[in-house]
């Protein structure tokens, strides 16, 4: 069987079934948006790789820094979902061998800036000659043992949270699509995506978080990643989506809803809290919350009632 | 100006130098064959990544469980050269859609071969569609402060040392290239290297190795990068060079010289040595001395006389 009749997420669950687990190894490939592993220190290493590329990850219009910024950022977002604190990333690049050397300084240049707003650095990496730019960027970061949150661990009655607001990178793929006009602020959602670093850092401190990831699959298919993990199911609530005005005045009905939770892009927090712990979690950052946790299944509650909310999002291989 | 008119080296210091340093990082991007970051504990965290990709670096004839154990050993290679315990490797796999779902198992295998062959795990990773097979390994190492070796180091007088045999993996590539059948030990060095890990660790508690690297680009390379690094010169002995003895039937003269100090793919360790401390090295692992270390430039003793080693070797955007 081919790889494009399987599925990104039943390959992973293939390829993890063929690994030697065990060891120093606390979580494990494609446990979760980060390998964690102990080495026998005070706080657990937290590792996580992505490979972007020209054709699928970077539409025409940005810029070679925002090339870079976002090379790195979708890194950045997985340590955030952990609740850690980032300590490094290496950046292996593959360049076409026509590619002008300007160019590359702005793309290097914009992972630069990308990892210095976030209290971090490019500590390495690799350069190589390929046909298509392809940015492979591994993240390294730490948590406190005890501070670590994992996709499971929400439970029935928890509130169910997402940092910012969603559905607007995937507002301005459609846009970018359709050659419609929309805000810098939606093109930049897209563009240079905000890694939740310190949101993530502050949910852990709190210690109100029972679970979290990063949604920048979309958030359908991050429920339902949150639910399998956890063996919880998820109800949420169309109304109380944060969506920017500026979007819902583009986009109505299933329009809306397609981008809001079926589009990949934004790279907020998901994230659940027990009811009582919710006041703790406001303290760490600005959230919405968006629904509860129930006992199983993924719903979404909109004007004509409520539906099963399919697990469709942004899947290589699709 | 175009990165192909440019050179991989000088592209490398490029984009070091548009870099923040500082830090955490005690060896940064482009210094050495790994980053070094101090975390704070008695242990330094050593990363290292490597693309490799199908057209440039795996021949026609490798086998999937060959590809997947490829990506592993380049990666380990380089924490063997500072000495370190592997704690780790994450990949990203970018692969064409219409791959079946066997080849990449048996790739998924290879790793995990090699992985376990030298005590650590694979612990995580990324999968995305791409028109090329692309591995992007990332490795984790850690080492004592006190036993981390570097490029720099090497002090006049000191002896040059290899690991193993060098020039098999260019002769099979100069084999396949020429449809010149060869034994299954020379196509092997190419196909599925020896990471030195076992006898980088060895050296480095053998306290006696003055600096460090490995020689996948050729040794020719190898020894420029290290005379850069630290400051020194190179003198090597044709005579002495550690050539398979199926090689040297098969390949004389110039021929010969260029598979064993220009071509890459032989992943053994180029270290130097305090003449006093060579029995100790010698306990740590098989060596053979191959010169000394001289004041500056790179040289080679032949039968004809002392000529320039000239700084050629693998490099991308050749």
């Amino acid at each position: 069987m081919k790889i494009n009749q399987f599925g990104e997420r039943a390959l992973i669950q293939r390829i993890s079934g063929l690994l030697s687990g065990g060891g120093n190894i606390v979580v494990g490939a494609g446990e979760d948006d980060c390998a964690v592993l102990d080495t026998g220190n005070e706080e657990y290493l937290l590792v996580t790789t992505d490979m972007l590329h020209r054709k699928t990850d970077f539409p025409l219009q940005m810029t070679g820094s925002q090339i870079g910024w976002m090379s790195v950022a979708v890194n950045l977002s997985d340590l955030a979902s952990k609740g850690a604190r980032p300590l490094g990333v290496v950046m292996a690049m593959g360049i076409p061998p026509d590619t002008e050397v300007e160019f590359i300084e702005e793309v290097v240049k914009g992972m630069d800036k990308c990892v210095s707003k976030y209290g971090t650095k490019i500590i390495g990496g690799d350069t190589d000659a390929h046909d298509e730019l392809t940015l492979v960027g591994t993240a390294l970061g730490m948590v406190k043992k005890e501070r670590l949150i994992r996709r499971s661990g929400a439970m029935v009655g928890d509130l169910v949270c997402v940092t910012g607001h969603i559905g607007t990178a995937g507002t301005a793929l459609m846009a970018l699509d359709k050659k419609i006009p929309v805000s810098q602020e939606i093109l930049k959602a897209l563009f240079e995506p905000v890694p939740r670093i310190d949101e993530g850092m502050a949910l852990a401190g709190s210690s109100s978080v029972t679970s979290m990831m990063d949604i920048s699959d979309g958030l359908a298919l991050s429920l339902h990643d949150m639910s399998r993990a956890g063996g919880v199911g998820f109800k949420i609530y169309e109304s109380r989506l944060p969506v920017l005005s500026d979007v819902k005045r583009l986009l109505k009905g299933e329009e809306l809803l397609e981008v809001a939770v079926f589009a990949g892009g934004d790279f907020e927090l998901l994230f659940t809290v027990a009811p009582e712990k919710l006041d703790k979690a406001r303290k760490a950052c600005h959230l919405t919350v968006i629904g509860e946790v129930i006992e199983n299944g993924v719903f979404i509650e909109r004007a004509g009632g409520v539906e099963d909310l399919k697990a469709r999002g942004y899947e290589h291989f699709g």
